[in-house]
């Protein structure tokens, strides 16, 4: 009757729908957690603005707020918040205060506590609806309770309350959404047992913030302009940001748990990210080709690892824990509340091109962004002064979806003006007119096209009214979940234990969060402050390397590092010597863990390495394809090859792989690989030959008691290892002792051991290999790390 | 008896030198050209500087000006212009007017025109020597005359002017230097009968600036700080630029000739760019050592192209030279007055580094500067109005050699304050204290460290003082110069008759001359702006490739340079889809010079191309090593292969060369290479296949009616061809048409007949082998170009 009352009242105002068109059918929206912080706050002014703008849409509402507590202390709770609800400025008060009295009259409460309440719940919406004669349209339950109470409300979802055939149900979830991949699948395995994966609607209100919803379409209705530049050609960097002053004071027992990357990261930015790099789809209204495409842009983003991140923690954050969480003094928190992460892309389009996604807690200002800066490949002739913004290719060209507060305070799209005037809806943005003196990204407003929505909405009311029109695409489909928390969840795993930036908060942080990019990692600018160290823990030591003589052969010995880069300079010496004596440089490389490192060094510090003259050979291989990550000359060709200019012609890898088949004896691959040196090598006589040694003692492939290699007179030898995969192919021995250098380089404390051993044995090849290494008219030399040295 | 005198009056002031230091030995400066132009504003002041520098040196000297005027009104000329040496500030005034005088004492006119006059020189100069008892240490002689009376007056000096042996002869020689790679040659030859290469100091004036002549110290003292950074990771772009406000009037008889590439661009600039990307030699201060570096960045400069410049003349020129050469009032010049030129250097170190050479006269200023670009790889999380440049890594870094003019007017170095404070030669460079409000490369002048000189030295003395410390590398060795010529020469012959931009001059240039980067080539950033163009002038005509059919398969044509492009980008395009489809891309691609061209473009052009996912196979193959410049792959390597990232598993060369033994059927080369596509290539049906089209209708090494290939089951076959090297191997004509996509590409004129041939003719490929090319289930397209099409 009530609902038949508020009827009435509609057909009474004029603009309002006529009876043919409420045949659409009734919608139940049920918010769950009604008197909640959410709910007071944006929800139930979001469903009131569904109703103002639906309310001749041809569809009838009721309302219904639910909650734990008793009927009459929940209904006076509930109806507290309601009467308070805001009118929209840019409604007509006249109509707006009508609406919100209907409003009011369509919503009432009930407690969901049994699964009686359920029942009772249910049969409450059949009756009405029977009552007024209404065809159903849907259900739409509103999630906004904390996820352990999930499951069971699930649970009676569905088996009490799903509408009868022909009506659609939509049940709205907020996160979190698990806190790592397996706790997320556990979730949505539970989900998936009572609802539909068109039924569940997962809220990420990022979703619903103007700016970053508009993304997409902006995307799409300039693409004119972006199609030629929305790439890595053009793109210099992106940054996705969103920067808060408030600390985590209050809220430590839930952000202890969760930190700024699961809380902020994980989900909102990483939104953001995929409407940026994902592929548009033909259509951008369809949810079901956007959904498809971020799902593929997923797939393209190179894993993250250790130093794909740099985090800190405000200083207070600690005490805050300890307090509200009644933790001891000495309790240590682990948990990030500001984090910059550098991600990549691998599709085309985007290879190369730095993500860097930042928040934080307790910085200096509240502000959210995504930035794209694209390249300068302008030069301006005429002098700085003269230039003018709407003209110069000089100045910074940059498109920004600028999602609230900081200095602009509004959301809005920014194009600089030498880039494009952009297509934008004209309905919903407006060009800005600036404030004139204000400076965005280092240009002042002016420099750029400014545009602002002509109703700021808030992000549940958005989502709300996408609920209602069901674009999915505006959630979080459980795929994409997955997805994204399978990106995430090795970061959060790797970082779990490591030292934190502190940092004092607000503006005091001055430099310290600032960071940087190096070789696809990234690490703060400014070394870690001793004065905020935990004094006990240690500085890291200044070693040098120490020069002296290992089995009468020159001993190299430093802690790793200075080791490497040592050795890598120590071989670009001889390189280059070699090259200027004869023209070429025969180098046969070694495989294994401890010479990737060095490959690195080699590929990224020595510019002036003269690889055009040099040749690549291996001293052992595995008996696996070339292509096998097994490989030794796939590591190589992973960590040197493809980073240098060596002449394909100047390559050799070992032909383990003839005619589709492996080291067969009759492929005579070593008799080709020993033909190969002799043709190119002087005297088989190696520049340099890099080995190194194997805890029993071997080196090359040739392993102790061998049958092959440790003498005789064949160069190129197949060898059987201990581990697998057992079948190999080396250098011999005698023809190792032919080269004119080689260096043995020993790394880890796993060496060790086998270190001190030969330190003491003679020349014994047959019990350990390595001990048989003594060029017969070349030099030897031994690069020993400490930890091998020394334990 | 004068020299007496003066050295009298030399031993009577204290500070002077002991009569032991005088023994030395004499140094005789011969001023050829005294009374002209160079030497009034500069020469002359150099030589009486380097007299004030060295009278305690130990050297005695006199100074010979010479010219074609007779002796007396010669000597008159020639003293006026000597009682007006200035003292330079840092000078003691009295010291000066002293040294002055014993300066014009010392100094005497002769006339040099006939062999008799150089004769005489000779015996004055050795009848000096003899009555002072002195011992002769070298002969000066700079060429201050038009490059037309080098090779007399050099043949003069050889036979009747050299020194005594034990004493040193130095020419000096000033540009131009020839005014392209032939004539410098034929320059340097002759110079070259009549001096040894460790005579001659060819004068590049740049090299004498006090801001170029500090680049190699700089480097050199700052190698800790620029070892990490010197090199492609880190620096964004390199500016060499010389703008000048005047323009040519009154000079165009020789700018005519020359233009602002020779005038400026081959010699001044070009030098500043190798002293950036030189390899830093062990001793700096070694000349052998810095010259033997500089010629070998010679090597690593990548070609220039017609495309690398963007030309400009200034309006006005057109109309001077009509006016001061008496040409016709339709004459049109095609010497630019501006140029912007793009060069990179394939070296490890610079790869990608773009390297931005301008300079132009008619400008809105006058300013000379060599500008290194740092990257930002920073986030800085505070916002900007917080970030002071001596710590935040988000402003610019850059490392500035400022030439001289400009907002600065002094010789100075500068280096962001986020960078490093650089180290600095404290005797002769300072730091400036700043004018803050300065603006210098959009930062205040207090974001840099600025060091100036202490004494700010003319050009001309610094190289009059490195003539006389034998500093060869101040000056351009014969190499050097023709290497430079080696390099320019290519782009000036392509650009000597490209339409030009006009341009009004001074800052009404507006952003008419501002130019961009595109794929490794650079355009005005502004469209041809119409009311400028000259009216009469021919717009170069509007090609465009036409569209049709060819043996009822499509055809594309147009002129070749059009077509390359075109094809390139279809295959590219090929590639893209291709690779999206799946995972991968097999090209199979032909020899022959055709297709060159089209490597190199795909090489330089395509950034976007696939090369990682890409296969490459031959189509056939000359039976010679890989390494025989009549390799097929040699050739594909050299062009294409070396300058991108496939990797090393995805190249497939022909096994044409094994056992060290050339297409020997028993080492079934081409069941091995059968073998691989059957393992790689699905249904062994390449996804591209590139083929060419012999005068004989041959296609691949598919030649009329040969035994094999034609026909048959087998996919890769021996063959004979009727030219050397007669042995090949080539993909048969079935596997050809298992592709999905063939295209023929066929180019120049020496093809027409064939292609009218072809035109004609159905399916006979015994004949010609190419009409049957005939995909079963894949597409052919036809790439003719106009001369092939139409003759």
């Amino acid at each position: 009757k009530m609902l038949q009352r508020v009827l009435c009242t509609v057909l009474f105002m004029g603009a309002l729908p006529s009876l043919a068109e409420v045949s659409h059918g009734h919608i139940s929206v049920v918010l769950l957690g009604a008197t909640g912080d959410l709910a007071k706050k944006y929800l139930w002014q979001g469903l009131f603005q569904l109703y103002m703008d639906q309310v001749s849409s041809g569809h009838s509402f009721t309302f219904h707020g639910a909650a734990l507590t008793a009927l009459e202390p929940g209904q006076r709770l509930m109806f507290d918040v309601l009467k308070k609800l805001a009118c929209p400025p840019d409604e007509s008060p006249n109509r707006c205060a009508v609406l919100k009295d209907q409003f009011l009259k369509l919503s009432q409460y009930h407690q969901l506590k049994t699964a009686e309440n359920y029942t009772v719940l249910n049969r409450e919406i059949e009756t009405l609806l029977r009552q007024e004669g209404l065809k159903e349209a849907g259900r739409i339950f509103y999630f906004s309770v904390p996820p352990f109470a999930y499951t069971e409300i699930a649970r009676h979802i569905n088996s009490s309350c799903r509408p009868p055939p022909g009506a659609w149900l939509r049940v709205v979830l907020e996160k979190p959404f698990g806190h790592d991949l397996e706790s997320a699948q556990q979730l949505a395995a539970e989900l998936t047992t009572f609802f539909k994966e068109e039924e569940m609607y997962r809220v990420d209100h990022y979703l619903g913030k103007q700016a970053v919803a508009h993304i997409l379409p902006f995307r799409d209705q300039n693409r004119q302009f972006l199609d030629p530049i929305w790439n890595r050609h053009h793109v210099e960097r992106v940054e996705i940001v969103l920067k808060e002053t408030v600390d985590a004071k209050g809220r430590t027992s839930f952000y202890e748990q969760y930190g700024v990357i699961r809380d902020v990261l994980q989900n909102h930015l990483t939104e953001a990210l995929m409407f940026l790099t994902m592929e548009l789809p033909a259509n951008v209204s369809r949810a079901e080709e956007v959904l498809q495409s971020k799902l593929q842009a997923f797939q393209s983003l190179r894993g993250l690892q250790k130093n794909s991140a740099v985090l800190g923690q405000y200083q207070a954050y600690a005490s805050q824990v300890q307090e509200e969480l009644q933790k001891a003094q000495d309790y240590i928190s682990t948990t990030p509340t500001f984090a910059g992460v550098l991600i990549h892309s691998d599709s085309l389009r985007w290879e190369g091109v730095p993500f860097l996604l930042t928040s934080g807690k307790a910085l200096d200002e509240r502000v959210g962004y995504v930035r794209v800066l694209f390249k300068n490949r302008a030069y301006c002739t005429q002098r700085e002064t003269l230039r003018d913004a709407e003209h110069s290719q000089c100045k910074a060209k940059q498109i920004i979806f600028y999602i609230g507060h900081g200095a602009l305070n509004t959301p809005a799209v920014l194009v600089s003006r030498n880039l494009f005037r952009p297509v934008m809806p004209e309905g919903s943005w407006r060009e800005a007119v600036g404030q004139s003196d204000l400076h965005i990204f280092g240009q002042p407003l002016s420099d750029y096209y400014v545009y602002s929505p002509v109703k700021e909405r808030d992000a549940y009311s958005v989502l709300i009214s996408n609920i209602y029109h069901a674009r999915k695409d505006f959630f979080i489909t459980t795929e994409n979940l997955l997805a994204s928390w399978g990106f995430w969840t090795p970061l959060l795993d790797g970082i779990s234990h490591r030292p934190l930036r502190l940092y004092p908060g607000g503006v005091e942080n001055q430099h310290l969060l600032d960071f940087e990019m190096v070789s696809g990692e990234v690490a703060f600018t400014l070394a870690e402050p001793v004065e905020l160290l935990n004094p006990n823990r240690l500085m890291p030591s200044e070693y040098r390397t120490i020069q002296s003589k290992f089995r009468q052969s020159p001993l190299v010995s430093a802690w790793s590092e200075e080791l490497i880069s040592q050795l890598a300079s120590d071989i670009e010496k001889t390189a280059s010597r070699t090259v200027a004596q004869s023209g070429q440089f025969h180098l046969a490389l070694s495989g294994g863990s401890s010479p990737v490192v060095l490959f690195q060094r080699l590929a990224r510090h020595h510019y002036a390495f003269p690889w055009k003259h040099t040749h690549i050979w291996l001293v052992d291989e595995r008996c696996v394809p070339l292509t096998d990550t097994e490989s030794n000359f796939f590591s190589l060709h992973n960590h040197l090859l493809q980073n240098v200019r060596v002449p394909y012609f100047n390559v050799h890898p070992m032909p383990v792989h003839l005619n589709q088949r492996l080291c067969v004896e009759e492929d005579r691959g070593t008799e080709l690989y020993a033909k190969e040196i002799m043709a190119l090598v002087a005297n088989a006589s190696f520049d340099l030959v890099l080995l190194g040694v194997g805890t029993d003692g071997h080196t090359a492939s040739l392993f102790p008691r061998s049958e092959n290699g440790l003498e005789g007179a064949q160069t190129v030898v197949l060898t059987e290892s201990p581990v697998k995969p057992h079948q190999r192919m080396s250098l011999s021995l005698p023809l190792i002792n032919k080269a004119r250098q080689v260096f043995v380089l020993v790394l880890g404390k796993g060496k060790h051991d086998i270190t001190t051993l030969l330190s003491r044995v003679g020349h014994e090849p047959r019990k350990w290999p390595i001990s048989g290494v003594s060029p017969s008219s070349g030099q030897l030399v031994w690069y020993v790390d400490y930890e091998a040295l020394l334990g």
